[in-house]
């Protein structure tokens, strides 16, 4: 049971654990921290927090477990606020979708990593943001990586899991350079196609047309293009290295079927199509066995 | 009234018209065409139609309106063995993703476009296959284009109209080039890019870890890559040319994007992002105005 929970960034993915946490009857007492007096008035009315601060130095004073759910950019700070003011025995953890950025703030704020911070990701999160669109259930189901390194306390590390496993979630563990390429090449990349592709269209003379014409296939392709802007620009500057490496894997795979269809080889469009599909069936399959019928246009 | 409809084809898209124009009790008798006699024992079975057989001649014979619904690599055979044997007031048209080729194909085989054919596309559809996929509500608030030439005869024209109105779908006309053009925008190019994704994914060492991580988003972002390989391959060699063109402006994009990650341009990035979300939630509230809460993950 987690006495005090200080969630630094109340929205969706901060919102949402303390909604879980508190229908699991696992925390006593949430105090939500946050830029923006109107967000925390609403997360208060809510009920999603019980007391709130604009200082994160005020917010986690007390508290026996931290969340740090703000983007990136603002990792860092927020660790020169709140080092000196935490409980001897307090666990810090936060929802970076980039592991080795935080890592590496915390290193430069601290000198070394703290044992009291347990860097984590939940796997989980909508294209919607703020704690509106907060819900109890939205880790259900899902993964959360921990990354920790040998400095980490193994009491810290044990209390974060446990936290993430109340609100429903499959905790696994994991080097935080893997986290980073792995979530580059099934997250980071795919919202930078998805966000380049909106963005060619609507740069295209014809854009409102384009809109106009594009059905249910379109819609569901482009959801995370609707994603903030503000924590995606942190994710690729945080992540730039990994990332870079995708956008040229991805690239050498354009090259290949943009002159394949060039040159007209249905052989080798239809096998990499033939491939594609065998894998996603596969995939889909694994992790959710109800086939979908959301409309796809051709 | 439609007495008798021959549905080259019998799969999502053609059986999905034979119910809705059943449902609407706008067709009295359909004769379903195809390759496989266990899909057209399937689609006899399901109701969806009257009557089979695998000789398109046969089909069309007696038949007032036509429909080939078969991939676009195999609409040139069909209007060779079609074309001495309609009815003199038959009306044909198809549902094919690309206008250019099948143009091109009938007038390969008839010397000139023969009036009674109206080319035509409805953006429906979803990522499955086969008659077992089909439903009468698929083309409900769709979208259908016809793209007529000045050759089309007026009444053909009107025919297919109101059978698309019919299944509940809204039909607008253009120009066959715009139609490709656009298409290869909003919806070929799309999936290219998840079929170009996944199979990017597939071939990376640790494709089944990455896959394992993945989360709803990349599942959305996916859905298209389980698309059929055939038809796709097809679209592809069918519209090689706008195709490419979107190609060459997606990859400026990528390129772009790429470079000021690598060079940690922020407010580049912050841009890009900001005006693909400002238009991904203008054109999703133009033609869905309910938010969706599918998980994506960050």
């Amino acid at each position: 049971m987690i006495q005090r929970l200080a969630i630094i960034g109340v929205g969706l993915i901060g919102g949402s654990l303390a909604r879980a946490l508190r229908a699991a009857g696992e925390v006593q007492e949430v105090i939500g921290c946050g830029r923006s007096t109107e967000n925390l008035q609403l997360a208060f009315d809510l009920g999603v927090i019980d007391n709130c601060t604009q200082d994160p130095a005020v917010a986690v004073k007390d508290a026996d477990m931290v969340l740090l759910a703000v983007p990136l950019g603002a990792m860092r700070a927020i660790f020169e606020q709140i080092g000196t003011v935490l409980r001897p025995d307090a666990v810090v953890t936060d929802a970076g979708s980039v592991k080795g950025s935080v890592v590496a703030d915390a290193i430069a704020v601290f000198q070394q990593l703290p044992s009291w911070l347990v860097p984590g990701h939940p796997i989980a999160g909508t294209e919607r943001s703020g704690v509106a669109a907060s819900f109890p259930g939205l880790y259900r189901n899902r993964r959360v990586i921990l990354t920790p390194l040998p400095q980490t306390d193994a009491t810290a590390l044990a209390r974060v899991r446990a936290m993430w496993q109340a609100a429903g979630a499959e905790v696994s563990e994991m080097d935080v350079a893997r986290h980073d390429q792995l979530l580059a090449a099934t997250s980071h990349l795919p919202h930078m196609l998805a966000f380049g592709l909106v963005d060619a269209l609507t740069r295209m003379q014809e854009s409102d047309d384009i809109f106009r014409y594009a059905a249910g296939g379109f819609r569901d392709f482009t959801r995370i293009a609707s994603s903030n802007p503000v924590m995606w620009r942190d994710i690729c500057m945080a992540n730039a290295e990994a990332l870079s490496l995708m956008f040229d894997r991805f690239g050498d795979e354009m090259s290949d079927l943009a002159s394949a269809i060039r040159q007209g080889d249905a052989e080798h469009l239809l096998d990499i199509f033939t491939r594609a599909k065998a894998a996603r069936d596969r995939f889909v399959d694994g992790i959710d066995p109800q086939s979908s019928d959301i409309p796809v246009s051709n």
